[in-house]
């Protein structure tokens, strides 16, 4: 099993495809589950659904794995590396792969469990809004009664699994505003509405709406990553352009600050004379395990892994579609520690150095069988 | 003399040249000059001196034109537009060096005056640090009790004159910030020092270098004219570049702006935990007029405009290199009105479009020429 | 028993005092432990604390109740009003006295148990740094295995239990500080050090130590209170006071945002030419429950007032000097709901109209009670 | 004359009253003019008008001396002190009555000159609106052809006079804000509108009204004086009270100001759900001199008092309401040095301890006797 699953993990890493492209890789995945003797079908253009049906009817667990690489020339040195120019597997999606049909060959060897595992080979995880939506929408939660889903990590050690009971991954959203106005000479700001005075006003404004007006027990970040505005030294700039993101757990908080921005810039463009446009584009939701699930898995990691490598890290505020199938059906989303400071295996993911440790990869397949198993024949208390 | 001073002036406008690459239009006005029996001297690289004698020993006033052009694609429509491609008269430097002409030849062709005119053509106006600066260093200003400039200007009529009794143009400084600072990901600020929020707040607190800390009974302007920092809306940038410019009267103010931005800038990247440099380059000193000669030229100019015709507008916020003349021997600089509405003559200054009502350079030569042979024979009252 | 703690809670609540002036209330508390048969000890002034011995040896457990009152004058409209003018129990300390005493005749009737309680009444909860760091520091806590608080709250409804598993209460710190500079008129603020202008521009930056500087997943809120500058409207002032409170769960992070605001103002006051002064007070500690123990609370909660009843608050950010207490030994602090939107008892804590429903009192000793059986014989899970 | 000056001043000094209450002033003013054989008349209340005729027909010159003192305890040490305890003359006023009655004496005793001229005694300068404005509505400036009066100032030596040509004293107003908006518990912001941020934002934002939003040419300073806010600190506060004053000579650029702060604290309020009250109270109006009027002041004083003795001081932020007088006739108001630091005379304008050198009183009789002669003999040029 292990030499299977790295075997195929180094096939998809040197095969990376960018999100919704993924047309080798889909075929790879159902040339596989066709071997096992299952019966992959398409979805969501490059995605893959395929059901192994246990013995007895029964609940039904979604089990799930995101295919698409990134848009990076790859400097990892690994003899394997990605023979397509610019894209990488930098965020190990292709041990996701390679690791669900190891489950797929465990389970489809032996069905003897009630109901039925669904295996979600879902294309388009780095590019909101992502390859969930389009699946859920062509039926593929359809009578789930849980979902499992897990991700590699480098800053974690090989043979660790993190474990978050509610929160795993925040609400990423993203905004672009535009500020408008006269300009004019460097030397007669009164005849002008000066952009770069009202972009710094807003952005040292815009700190409130996290210090005084998001509830402080409630995580939520108000970054702006980009100013672009003026062009000369001595001339009052015409045009401003902002960028940002907004991070958080609750959407009624994402609702406020990005309220809260359009009704800042509003204020302060229609005070100084000046015009805006803002663009505020959500991205995925937060992602919210189900706290029993979760606690499911946590027994069956430490079972697996130790009781000693089984952590909890803090909630991160990146994005995560896994958290559109929890809006559907209760759920956990686990890490898996892929690091290994000794092995030199350290660069963070997304990073074109990027590399995993291999050796972690059985403790995935065996964590999230045994976890589909369990739920399969117990479910969860009430 | 009018024919001579227009036809003169298309010429050169023809010949429009970039700073200290004014090489045709010097040796044309050394033509000019030599035809009138007069001895051009080089000077400052593409400037030129010429002494006028007069009957008898007496005062030296010096006279000067600038003789540069702006890097601009006429769109005039005049006939004689310039033929060298992106290069323009757009400020009437062409118009001062016709009138500056003219008055050599009313002069020339009758030194029955005591004392002696130098003619200074001076390079390189719109390039700070400028042409005057070099032509003092070569000695342009030894021995000069008084020295006249003048400046046609779009937004007065034509036949109108304009005087400052003091200040008539500002120091004009330029300013070039960059802010560094480990950036990192847009959803963990902590651990960053996030070079925009610290821009942002630099901007806004600079205000009270103007508002609280300067005199208000001072003029001085400060202007953030562009702002560029960060490459991605989700990331917190590591580089912050800022630039802008300063214009007042006082150097004492000028040094407390300076440093006020310079010691606020260190302060709040000392206090995020970034690091800065900065970099002011001092424009062109104040053009100060003396009180004096100023009243001289207006007396010469309401009895050759009309008491109507002159007109006190308020000091500007530009910048001259006259200034530097001034800094040697008392003088004064003035405006002819070189607009015109109902011919449309209305394109401000530096404008591509940019035309002159040739019909008022007549009035800038005598307005010249009369105040200068009054400086020569009666001086200035105590 | 529900007789017993009612009436008992009515007479500590007309004899209200304050911080470390509970003289009435210690001899009461004293004479009613007498009467059970039970040695009352004084402690840290005006405490009491007590131990009742169980048959064998064993375990320590500590219940801890508060025993001062706020300096407010009643409106509650009671029959049982407080005689002491200006002083009032408006914070239900008198009914955590009742409730232990009731605890107290229970378990000393019926001392079937192995080890030991101890009984801790807390002079000056309301008054930092308070009562709980004395008497630890007078030996309290010696042997203490585990210690258990409650706290009436009537935000939550008769017969409900609210359980934190980990933070209950934050570190509750206060700031004073002032800044003064150099005065003067108001036409003339360039000659000035303007310590409104500094105040307001503090404040506005100081908003960054939360939404850029601190970890956006650590709760921390940072309020200014007050603000008192200047006498007349046309000076500009010499004098401006500010206070304020930080909140937080941290050490770390109430260190930075302690740090940051006088940096800030260090910086912001040496630019503008003023001095400052900074008192930074440390309120009490983060309460931070012990997962285990609580669970243990939630399990007895669950059984006596029903699963429907026990709720899972937020963590407040108010401070609570029971945190010492857990600080030296495992334990948990939980609120016991004694609202009651039917009987019109709504008024919040601290305010003149508290009322609490009575009827709720039971339920507290029970828990507390129970739960220290249940630690007494089991302890908790490794 | 010397005598007579100072000993008048000296009684008026002792006789020191607050505006509109100037009843023994009045008195004594209109006994000192009827012993001279004129027939003083009461005007607004507590002032005084008296013509002195010419003895042919011509123009009619105002001269203007104000009476009030201030709510201030004397601690000049002088043996004339004020008998009025809590009242004194710290602004000179009793010098201008003093000086005003001496140049009634001169002209009074030899009137041949042409026209008329017209004392005007006027009460309540030190309090807006100022008595000038129902002097005015009672007739006191109908055929008046000038205007002129003078202020004593401490920073000037004895024996100097100060003379501006336009601007001489700023538009003064004031202005009163309260912020109100629902508060709370510091450790819930979000919960609340916080008044004291919103206070700070303002104050920060209004730098720009004049950074940003005012011809840098024009002089105008925005000062906030004071603020008022909480009560504690963990209180998030309901209330605040902010005052401050606007000086500029334009009320173009007063309007823009005052407008300016209306609308930033409107659009504050309600991006931040508060309430506000604004109001703002005009106060006087800029003091224009005439130029040529002031020019004839020049010229008697650089004869009278030297040419080295007459200084052209930059023009003040403060209010004067002889502003009023010359918005209906030309005129001038001049300022008559009394410091003298060889004699220990330095306090400032307003001081408790307020000195004067008398000695200097004799030139600023002369210099208004002669000044209003001039006029009435020659007007002033076209």
């Amino acid at each position: 099993m292990n030499d299977y699953v790295i075997s195929l993990r180094r096939k998809f890493h040197q095969n990376a495809e960018l999100s919704f492209k993924e047309f080798q890789t889909s075929k790879m995945i159902a040339r596989e589950l066709s071997e096992m003797g299952l019966r992959p079908m398409p979805i969501a253009g490059t995605g893959i659904c395929c059901d192994i049906n246990g013995k007895t009817q029964g609940r039904t667990v979604a089990l799930r794995a995101d295919i698409d690489a990134l848009p990076l020339e790859e400097m990892s040195g690994d003899q394997f590396s990605s023979k397509n120019k610019g894209v990488m597997h930098a965020c190990g999606h292709d041990a996701h792969i390679a690791m669900l049909l190891g489950v797929a060959r465990k389970l489809s060897a032996d069905p003897s469990f009630p109901g039925r595992v669904r295996l979600m080979f879902q294309p388009a995880e780095e590019s909101p809004p992502g390859g969930a939506i389009e699946m859920i929408r062509e039926g593929v939660m359809e009578n789930v009664d849980f979902v499992l889903g897990q991700h590699v990590i480098s800053t974690l050690p090989a043979g660790t699994i993190g474990i978050n009971f509610d929160y795993g991954a925040a609400i990423s959203d993203e905004f672009f505003i535009t500020i408008t106005g006269p300009g004019g000479h460097g030397s007669r700001p009164h005849e002008t509405s000066d952009v770069v005075y009202i972009t710094s006003l807003f952005i040292v404004s815009a700190q409130a709406l996290i210090s005084r007006m998001t509830d402080q027990t409630q995580p939520a970040v108000l970054t702006f990553g980009t100013i672009k505005a003026g062009d000369r030294f001595n001339i009052i700039a015409s045009k401003s352009e902002i960028s940002g993101t907004v991070r958080t757990y609750s959407k009624e908080i994402r609702d406020k600050i990005r309220d809260g921005l359009r009704d800042m810039l509003a204020s302060l463009c229609n005070l100084h004379g000046a015009q805006f446009s803002f663009n505020y584009e959500e991205g995925y939701p937060a992602l919210l395990n189900d706290r029993r699930v979760a606690e499911v898995v946590n027994q069956v990691a430490a079972q697996l892994a130790g009781k000693d490598h089984v952590v909890y890290p803090p909630p991160t505020m990146g994005g995560e579609d896994f958290s559109r199938f929890l809006e559907v059906a209760p759920g956990a989303f686990f890490r898996l520690g892929v690091g290994n400071v000794e092995k030199g295996i350290t660069a963070s993911q997304h990073s074109p150095r990027y590399r995993i440790d291999e050796s972690a990869l059985l403790l995935g397949v065996n964590v999230m069988t045994e976890t589909a198993l369990r739920l399969l024949l117990n479910g969860i208390p009430d």
